[in-house]
């Protein structure tokens, strides 16, 4: 078998990684386990390292540890490219490909599965879930992005109580391209009624600059400072990202550079500052820390998208099917848990899951209390927040 | 008596607020424990809470909550301001004023210490440490800075995989003004001879664009990617912060805003995007997360930040000092254990203590061995990063 990883990294993916490796180990078909390096480059670059020679700790540690341990790439492949993996893959024996990524991973998987049935070569294609952008379909959610989110969650907490202590407009920008669940997730930081994000903005709904401000200065009139949670991914009601009129970078999947640039949050600061007379407006844009801070991973995301990978392995070599992706959905009832499936990998390729209407307040500034009782259980417990009661010292006479 | 802080929050702040209280409770001549919102503000506007009224559970919450829980203020005091305070002073009959800060906020505990004596105002003055920028004066180092230092070590350990995965060049801006420290313990986050970052600038050493463009260009060639950690503070030749040619916000200290905006990490990015033909560069600012981010604080900074907390107290009602700052120093000798002391309120305000010259590597673009020995036992135990060995699987023929 041969396992990579591709896209963006998460806290979490290597769990997956390791939730397969340990898995193969079980199954007799599968003789040698062979990572490839930078996802389908690793192939075409017949550049594989030998899983089976990493000892069990190595393996442990590597679970924990946050972003691609065997590296990632952002890559499409050609039919050219189809035609040079198959004779790698069958020079070296391979009969199990496993692609652990997002809908852009899952659609190079059903690329190649694709090519695989046409060739007529004996290959079995399982693509395993992992984004913290949320936004695969068939899924209740992904792995990955409970950990992000609780990266989030924890800022938004400190964020809001940095802003409480020198009030003012504080602007932050999630990661999100097209689905705004990362950015929701800030609403978790909530603990007492006057707590930030007072507002958030969602790719799923038009973002007017004009509505922002007078949305901030309402939320400042109220509380004397405003804490704004905003998508890279916010669009105009023409559905262009506002973002990508200050990018030009596209990678080859149709995907133009949203992170790793502070620009849309200072334009946003620079609309409040224009537009409202509040002196003190900040901007802080999350960046890449969302995807691979280490030590704060959820533990049911943990637990998750190692199963996920192990799933993977048990669906190839049980012969029941010969292609697919592993899915996650939720148990109906009011307690928490994971059901996992396996669908066709055409179904979660390309395309993106959008927030749905229910988590999406009215006035599209915020979400509603379902989001809230969604995503909590799978971002798990935060820290405490204290604060004082705060007994006012009657004022003195003299 | 009165609390209060001022300046930047910390994760550990509240800490050092809680110790004072607790010790206070010891004293009987301290009978009222007033704390002012918003530092100096909250006196002049008589908007105090009587922290006698809170729990003990309350108490121990804030204590682990970060940022500053009775809010914060920039302030400086004018002779106006100082004759204004006074009043309310003697109307709530307070002889002890504690004010927890920085440079900044000593500089106001000293001019508030100053007209007390003058005006022969029965008023004991005690400034408590506080600062993520690790930079007052007669210290080794100071509350707030290690669990900055520790999210900073954090960030860049999963930044450096996120890297690892997908090569690049990555510069991340660290908060500091005039003192280098937090930026340089971007250094911790190395744990295997090729992390990053592989470049450090410090606002100690002067910044060349030409030069840091000729240092990425080196790394990239060696590694085929690059991590740069880059003070905010960095300036030119003459002294002049670059981000202060992007910003043009002042407070009434005289700082100019650094924080807060992307602006210097994009102007960067640019750089290396025009001077070298490297594709992939991206800049985080990581912003108001590195003082603020709860659940992550380092043990022996809370410890301490809440010893010097408890020490103001005990110097202030043993009466062999009227005023003064509370110090952190270190034992001689390999195990790390803090010497706490008291110096005039002078030898503190207003100057900033820079990183010493054996801290900073001959390049000016890295920290020395003794910078990480001096930071190691303040941070503590950072996440485990597991890496595969990586046996290379032998080509195959065909």
């Amino acid at each position: 078998m041969v396992i990579a990883q591709s896209g963006g990294p998460t806290m979490v993916i290597n769990q997956s990684l390791i939730g397969a490796v340990t898995e193969a180990k079980k199954h007799g078909q599968i003789k040698k386990i062979y990572g490839s390096l930078h996802g389908i480059a690793g192939i075409l670059a017949e550049n594989f390292i030998d899983l089976r020679r990493e000892t069990a700790a190595t393996l442990e540690a590597v679970a924990q540890t946050p972003s691609s341990a065997l590296g990632s790439v952002r890559r499409k492949p050609s039919p050219a490219d189809c035609l040079a993996i198959f004779k790698v893959l069958q020079k070296y024996n391979v009969r199990y490909f496993f692609y652990i990524g997002g809908n852009d991973s899952a659609e190079t998987t059903h690329i190649i599965n694709e090519a695989a049935r046409a060739e007529n070569h004996d290959l079995r294609c399982f693509h395993i879930p992992k984004t913290i952008d949320n936004d695969l379909r068939e899924n209740d959610h992904t792995p990955g992005f409970a950990s992000g989110a609780r990266f989030v969650a924890s800022a938004f907490m400190g964020d809001n109580l940095d802003n409480r202590a020198l009030p003012g407009v504080k602007v932050n920008i999630i990661m999100g391209r097209h689905a705004g669940f990362l950015t929701a997730a800030s609403a978790l930081a909530r603990v007492y009624p006057d707590d930030g994000p007072h507002l958030i903005y969602l790719p799923e709904r038009p973002f007017d600059e004009a509505q922002f401000a007078r949305d901030v200065a309402t939320v400042y009139k109220k509380y004397g400072r405003c804490v704004a949670a905003v998508s890279e991914g916010i669009s105009d009601k023409n559905g262009n990202a506002i973002a990508a009129k200050l990018s030009k970078e596209v990678d080859s999947h149709g995907n133009v550079q949203l992170s790793g640039s502070g620009a849309l949050g200072d334009l946003l600061a620079g609309v409040i500052k224009s537009s409202a007379k509040i002196s003190r407006v900040r901007a802080d844009t999350f960046g890449y820390l969302q995807r691979s801070f280490p030590g704060i991973a959820s533990e049911t995301d943990s637990r998750e998208a190692r199963e996920v990978g192990k799933l993977a392995v048990r669906h190839a070599t049980s012969g029941k099917a010969t292609s697919g992706s592993v899915t996650i959905n939720r148990k109906p009832g009011k307690k928490y848990a994971p059901v996992y499936g396996l669908v066709a990998l055409r179904k979660v390729s390309k395309e993106t899951r959008h927030m749905p209407d229910k988590f999406i307040a009215k006035a599209g500034n915020d979400v509603t209390p379902a989001f809230i009782t969604y995503a909590r259980p799978l971002v798990g417990k935060l820290p405490v927040i204290g604060r004082f009661k705060g007994v006012p010292v009657k004022k003195a006479k003299g």
